[in-house]
């Protein structure tokens, strides 16, 4: 079946996610120490703690990836109280720093494609994050049609419905969708078992491993546009 | 039982969120227009089906309240494509025109009570909105000891889980505590089935309602230090 729809997910394939939030964390600490004396292991430590208590509490619940409730946590966990001005001053300075990212290779692959097949993106986690990514990746929507974030369909990948929804809302059938992720369970075999295809972007260092039928592997996103090519 | 605990819920109760909302929605409509032909009786209706969308998508999850969401929803359905930099402008227009609110009263009533009674928020929002709104009424919590919406908790009121893990944070029993708020449901029979006292700041223009054993009602929130100075 041709090929019309290749969707992607954000975090670790299209945005360099982990680096850009360790300097969202950083500046988010300087934001507590302007008002609280907590060195940055201790911060770190006492972050650590809060996640894994918001993330224990709300399970698979997109908000259970929320750091504005991460620092509310921490906050109270430090302070004995709410303070809804430190943790929003927290929430600023975090926001703030992170978006800084090297998306060349990213948009790159994207206006490449984007002649030829409808491209979108699928991730799970809360809406607002998320378009603060996209607007440094595609603003306008002009490459990335589909924009689809777990928090809003209230089903995280590898659900099936969430790529079901990405195909109606890029108006394609399962097998002419291919999905593109550095997740193995969620972004690979999630989307295999929806019916689309699948390419493996392999996080540096991770093991092989066996390819399904219907599922590629790259080592670079630079490496798609050959790969699609060669597709039936 | 000897009275430790207040808890009061947050919009129409101590923050007058309906006004402060419809600010912050002629707000997000000037951005919108900006880029958009669109006027403001047609913007309403837009907003109203984007919002009935995302509700019927997402149940009672808290994400169904979302303002960001459905201005995501409004721009798709509006544009047919995902506008990130649009959305994020409404939301942004939304968020700076909502929170000037007249506080006085609230502030107090809350200041009246912090010397006798440990103060608390129980409200069922998405925690960054409910952050802002604090920002206005307690930005460093000196008055309010506890704050939980019902984001951080993943349950909402009037479950009894909600108001159980108040009394928990504010270390009191469920029979030491009582409630403040306008709804019936959620506030006043919620609390009460979790062995809470409840007060019901009756809705102006609502209908008498007979009060159940462990209840009050007030028309004013100023009403209550008395009616908490006359309590056994």
């Amino acid at each position: 079946m041709r090929l019309r729809a290749v969707f992607f997910d954000l975090d670790q394939t299209l945005f360099p996610a982990e680096q850009a939030y360790r300097r969202g964390l950083r500046s988010a600490w300087r934001a507590l120490r302007e008002r609280e004396p907590v060195g940055w292991e201790r911060f770190q430590s006492l972050y650590a703690r809060a996640r894994q208590r918001v993330k224990a509490r709300l399970k698979s619940s997109p908000s259970a990836r929320s750091r504005l409730l991460y620092f509310k946590q921490l906050v109270e966990d430090l302070s004995g109280r709410p303070r809804p001005a430190l943790v929003l001053a927290m929430m600023r300075a975090y926001d703030r720093a992170w978006p800084a990212a090297d998306l060349g290779a990213s948009r790159r692959v994207a206006a490449a494609l984007a002649g030829s097949y409808t491209l979108g993106i699928l991730t799970n986690l809360v809406c607002d994050t998320q378009l603060r990514k996209m607007l440094r990746l595609d603003p306008d929507g002009r490459l990335f049609r589909v924009l689809i974030t777990s928090e809003e369909l209230g089903v995280e990948k590898p659900q099936r419905a969430m790529f079901r929804e990405a195909c109606r809302r890029a108006g394609c059938r399962p097998g002419e969708a291919l999905m593109v992720g550095d997740d193995w369970e969620h972004d690979v075999l999630g989307s295999l078992r929806a019916g689309l295809r699948a390419v493996w972007l392999r996080p540096p260092g991770s093991p092989e491993r066996r390819l399904p039928a219907g599922a590629a592997r790259i080592d670079h996103l630079s490496e798609l546009p050959a790969v699609l090519g060669g597709a039936p």
